[in-house]
């Protein structure tokens, strides 16, 4: 076999372990019972594990070496190039420690889950005490000459993002947002529409059929706090969940929808490569924004989704319920919050978290700061430890460096969507029939084809024409605040 | 590390990859989209590549020489005396052979699926060539000097069987069966319950749930063909299917319990060695037997069932259930056969697959030969290939050679029956009230805890005092004949 035959035989290998892992990932949350989870981190620890000795071989560096000035297609030259990217970067952690990583990332997720039912940080703390300590640990070992332990962390969601970027992004929506939010709250209230589970889960179950989801290559569940898996192109999970009295569930199926297509629409001629995944957390997230943000509290598609919950027995109007999908409200919950406060519970959580790697921050200390972090950004006082710093899966999952991808979503979904509209014309009344085909084929060009094959920054300025920029989510919050 | 030690991290990590195997098999199975199925071949096609790299590795041939002569206790002699077996075995097999072997028994899984809904024998052909094809080169890998390829083969579902004495067992079975049918078809026939699907599902669910599956620990779920799945002793994953006017579901959850327990009550101190699974498959199959044709067959449990049927709201006497769940019909579907009837099913099957892997019988000429096998056998004419050489999913897995344990498990269910009656009591009494603890701790202390220390012919002979031997069965059924 040539180099690049056994690279791209690597590769494929590399792409079927992440699959399984995704697999083993998704049955822990939505189908395993729950004394399985000791035996599923063992398996889990021996699938990263061997993704890493895999990945880390040293043979790559003998094929990397050979294709140094061979001359290649343009895929096969980013194939190469990735390759040598993760393969560097991989072969400075120690397979124990990896494996280790893994291990207490899934007992981290089944002491967050006892914990956040019972209300219970004491519980949870030993846990992600050792969830912190390893990703400190393992900041270090990735962290290139003079580079900080979290700018380290953020490259495994975000490639080429630096923590002084994040800082002076995030000064921006936190001098702009706060005084939007105090005028939107007299202004655009949120107001609860109270909906039956039974009617949501038609109306997701009908919306989510309008647009393409089918039972050939979808699943649908149920789980505590929503995500998508994909183990392939064409096996597609996106997991839901309903509360009494709100319709969280109709944005957040639409924001996993968004997560979803953007990994189906990757070239064809990606799958079982290093290329064949979305590029980044910010561009993924940027993802279920739009879809979330812009398609389901869209004024027209309000009619869509008022028409699925009258099927399904449940008398709303689109602009009632409309005002309640963008209605403004201070929350305590992330997942639950309005478009224009959202980005100040990830401010928050991106302080945390930089301080707890950093040292500032000793565990124990975490209910404390988040109480006085709510306060100060949103104006909150926190009852209960399940209503704050344990409503997460991120820290109890070991992912210290995700959540500014959130708010980067945000500001690059707006900044799409505004070049959607000046390239399509404005979408409203297409969303009023439901009519989506063309944002998905927009997306699949500008956005999903590409892959791994552009980084955040260069994809979002080939596909806007401008790099990232705040102003165009300043644009679509403005009018909550009458502005 | 010492090589005691270096070879317990690697069949811990053996024992990993089998428990993942069976998560992604049970799920394409069960949970997984259609179109999902070409990743899901790739990514099992990797886990039996790496499974078989790790298990073949040189290094394991070294650890094994230094503890040739090593002083070691009872459990690290026999992982020490099996690691060898099965590392000797394997490495006879090239690692290209097992990935495409694993592929193509997925995606001849996907056919048989497919071809079986639509009666399409030709569209599942060729992919039973390749099996065929695949089995035959596997089984001339792994043959002993002068070991027949169907023996070979044998060895990988009951170490140490032959196919001369299966030989021997089923002319047994073929001579004394035969006529007992004519009789039991006039004497005790058959009859069919329309009990409700609703109904089956609560009395499934309500007497799993009182012989000790609860959630914490087990799933049940629905597929077209019932097994059974464990990723860890304390994962346990059985399924079932539900026919409108018939009981089988009642038969087929107990049946797939047994092998649930079995793999469940091996001793604890056995989990992720080489030795914490179940010995053999007809061993296993003994177990599956017990609980189906012992316990759920039982007349006294038989008011069990149709009391859990009468608070699904569905009236039926224990003596008309029990009649209809002994009741002896020459049927053309092996899972919906009677005690009495099933063995021949079984010599069907073993003696076509001998015939296609030794050459004697073309894939093309199977469905010909199935009708010319169930008239000779079972005086039966074979409507459909459907009802036919397509309703197992054996084949199409590429399983050939496992056929045989189902009648070897009867014969062996039948002999621990007897012996726990000698030793514990008749059971009758016990089972009127849903008592099955006893049974289950008799397993458990005779077969279930010694995972794979024992082979199938000296666990039966220090269960029961005896080699294998057909008259407890033969005893077990008579009375169906009026005998």
């Amino acid at each position: 076999m040539s180099a690049l035959e056994s690279l791209h035989e690597r590769v494929a290998e590399l792409a079927d372990l992440t699959a399984l892992e995704m697999l083993a990932k998704w049955d822990q949350l939505v189908m395993m019972p729950s004394e399985g989870a000791p035996a599923r981190a063992f398996q889990l620890g021996v699938l990263a594990r061997l993704a890493h000795e895999r990945g880390t071989a040293e043979e790559i560096g003998g094929w990397l070496a050979e294709l140094d000035d061979a001359d290649l297609g343009d895929v096969d030259r980013d194939i190469v190039r990735l390759a040598r990217r993760d393969w560097e970067r991989a072969r400075r952690v120690p397979p124990e420690l990896a494996e280790e990583l893994s291990r207490a990332q899934a007992e981290g997720q089944e002491r967050w889950q006892e914990a956040r039912a019972r209300d219970d940080f004491a519980g949870f703390a030993p846990a992600l005490e050792r969830n912190v300590e390893l990703a400190r640990a393992y900041g270090k070992c990735v962290a290139d000459d003079g580079q900080s332990t979290y700018d380290a962390l953020l490259a495994d969601y975000d490639f080429g993002l630096r923590t002084v970027e994040l800082r002076r992004v995030f000064a921006e929506l936190a001098r702009a947002l706060p005084p939007l939010v105090d005028e939107a709250v007299l202004r655009s209230p949120r107001r609860r529409l109270a909906v039956p589970v039974g009617a949501q889960q038609a109306a997701v179950a009908g919306t989510l059929r309008r647009i393409g989801v089918d039972e050939a290559s979808w699943r649908v569940d149920v789980s505590a706090h929503p995500f998508t898996s994909w183990m392939g192109r064409r096996d597609t999970r996106l997991t839901t969940r309903y509360l009494d009295g709100d319709v969280e569930s109709l944005l957040s199926s639409l924001h996993e929808y968004g997560h979803a297509l953007y990994e189906r629409q990757v070239d064809p001629a990606l799958e079982r490569t290093n290329l064949g995944f979305g590029t980044s957390m910010s561009v993924h997230e940027s993802q279920s924004k739009l879809w979330e943000n812009h398609v389901a509290r869209n004024r027209g598609f309000a009619e869509v989704l008022a028409g699925e919950l009258e099927k399904a027995g449940c008398a709303v109007s689109a602009a009632e319920l409309h005002a309640s999908l963008v209605g403004v409200e201070r929350t305590l919950i992330r997942v639950s919050a309005d478009p224009l406060t959202y980005p100040l519970h990830i401010i928050l959580r991106f302080e945390l978290e930089l301080a707890m790697v950093e040292g500032d921050l000793e565990v124990g200390g975490l209910p404390d700061a988040w109480q006085d972090g709510m306060r100060r950004l949103l104006a909150l006082e926190v009852p209960s430890d399940a209503m704050g710093c344990l409503q997460d899966i991120h820290w109890g999952a070991g992912s210290f460096g995700y959540f500014p991808s959130y708010a980067l979503g945000c500001l690059i979904a707006a900044q799409l969507w505004e070049t959607i509209e000046a390239q399509l014309g404005p979408r409203d009344e297409d969303l009023r029939r439901g009519e989506v085909v063309p944002i998905q084929r927009w997306l699949a060009e500008h956005v999903h084809r590409h892959g791994r094959r552009l980084d955040t920054v260069p994809l979002v300025e080939r596909a806007t024409g401008r790099g990232l920029d705040s102003e165009p989510f300043l644009r679509y919050v403005a009018p909550l605040a009458g502005r």
